[in-house]
């Protein structure tokens, strides 16, 4: 099978959405931008052996490699509408290419969007995802406005995907009911593409967490040019994590909390004056959203352990680089 | 140095162009649509070993990697505005880093593309640009519109990249300037914006030689549901390629002209009403144009020799899965 045949066979779908002038199969996607709206674009690569195992299950990972994306528009407030795929594989088999399809396309299909390009080669497995949203006029959410006094929100749960990722390479344990549910965070993040956008003209600034919180906060407080007093006490965190925290192994789990990364979650700032409001946002999506901290003047970062002490040192947040 | 230094050092630059409300250094760029455009997005991987040499000058491969993007452009009729750049790279060595980044922003410069986000990681060395460009809406060109009767044009001169690149494997010789000259082609190839900016609603279809003529061409007949009759003799070719033709060398030199592919120039089908605008518009934009042979009715691919026969078999174009 060639590449041509490969990609009719496992990527080409009709568009469903008129907005889409040309879909797969030309030297470009058109499509028409409504009126109004800005466009936001972001591109994420996925290195076998960096952010997935050679032995990931295709299906999950067809999911992961679109959801990371998603998860940069839903930090955005973002609408996401297509998505291109360029992919580097070793081989052509068919079995992996239709569960990695079968997941792409089942996430795609319950956000509506289009896979509109790509382009397949034969190398080290590499997946990388061009996304492409829209959102009103002006009213993308960035990292920039975070405000002294404003709270500091989390969705979800932090640190499950990296614990997960620490039995995968037998740092610790976990039970097998954890691990399921914290492999599932691992391999099937769920992107909170619903929160972003009911945030829009709420948060002040937003970023998904993808390389740990405390990295990915940093980030915020860089482009806003503030500082954070952040609890680690109020962190959300699953059972397990609770009770790691609360064993031999807290350094472990508390690295994992604060630094993991692969959470996918969203972090964002808001008024106070706000809160209220927010609360009732993450009950209508039935998306958890916990005050984790307050934004400072002061340009520190301070993560104060459950006794109100400030660590010493943060967690480094990953860098794909230092290792 | 870390991944967001790294980004910062080499890839971070003020977007020229307003329409870019935010750049590289959030979840996503932000981007401000024209009224009355349609989007047009491309995205390309090139793959150490596969589409460039480990040993690649890094200015050129800078060149090559946006240029290939560049192409696609161009075949589409479209204006490149903005690209992204995805890469995973085996190290953070500064030196290649820079003469990269040189080699792309200079190329982005002269066509006025902004690179507006990225992703970098560890890994083995693959390039990955998503580029955006704009057309009036409906404009496009696309492989479609071929019909019986039309023209068939190329840009430029075809085969010598893989002329170059059979020397570079050792499978022939070149002498030294000739040499020089078919290497720029293959590692530093001119993107044909201008002319194909120029083809919007003049060409029929269009679209760019990477995989090499006879495959490209195939994609048009077969998106237009045509065929076509080509004449090797009339296919431009630099003087090499003409002597190696001539030479006991013919089966590899006409395997290069034929389906060598990485030409990065167009092939072109219009009305013959058109012959003399689009002979002007070559003229003015200094870029040779060519006919090759004319799009039929019956869908029959047929290219023949210089003395008027049909070749057997067309030589294949470049498939990726296939070595």
């Amino acid at each position: 099978m060639n590449e041509f045949a490969l990609i009719d066979r496992y990527f080409r779908r009709a568009p469903r959405d008129a907005s889409v002038q040309i879909g797969i199969g030309d030297d470009g996607a058109v499509i028409r931008p409504a009126s109004g709206v800005d466009i936001v674009v972001s591109v994420d690569m996925l290195v076998e052996g960096r952010h997935f195992l050679r032995d990931a299950d295709p299906r999950r990972l067809g999911h992961k490699t679109l959801a990371v994306n998603l998860s940069d528009m839903a930090a955005m407030g973002a609408t996401p509408r297509y998505a291109l795929l360029a992919g580097a594989l070793p081989d052509a088999q068919h079995e992996w290419l239709a569960a990695f399809a079968a997941g792409l396309f089942a996430l795609a299909d319950r956000y509506g969007v289009d896979l509109i390009g790509g382009d397949t080669t034969k190398g080290a497995r590499n997946l990388c995802v061009t996304i492409l949203g829209e959102l009103p006029h002006g009213t993308a959410l960035t990292r920039r406005g975070a405000k002294a006094g404003d709270d500091i929100y989390v969705s979800g749960t932090l640190g499950d995907a990296a614990l997960a990722l620490a039995v995968l390479r037998q740092r610790t344990t976990l039970d097998a009911d954890a691990l399921i549910s914290a492999q599932t965070r691992l391999e099937a993040p769920e992107p909170r593409v619903s929160l972003g956008d009911r945030l829009r003209q709420i948060a002040s600034a937003a970023i998904d967490i993808s390389d740990g919180l405390t990295g990915d906060l940093a980030h915020v407080l860089e482009a806003s040019g503030v500082g954070a007093d952040v609890d680690v006490v109020s962190i959300p965190r699953s059972r397990a994590m609770s009770e790691k925290l609360a064993s031999s192994e807290r350094d472990l789990a508390l690295h994992c909390l604060l630094a993991g990364g692969d959470d996918y979650e969203l972090c964002f700032t808001a008024n106070p004056a706000l809160r209220d409001r927010i609360v009732a946002i993450g009950r209508a999506l039935n998306v958890p959203v916990t005050t984790i901290g307050t934004i400072t003047a002061p340009r520190d970062f301070v993560v104060r352990d459950e006794a109100g002490k400030p660590l010493a040192a943060l967690p480094q947040a990953f860098d794909h680089f230092a290792a």
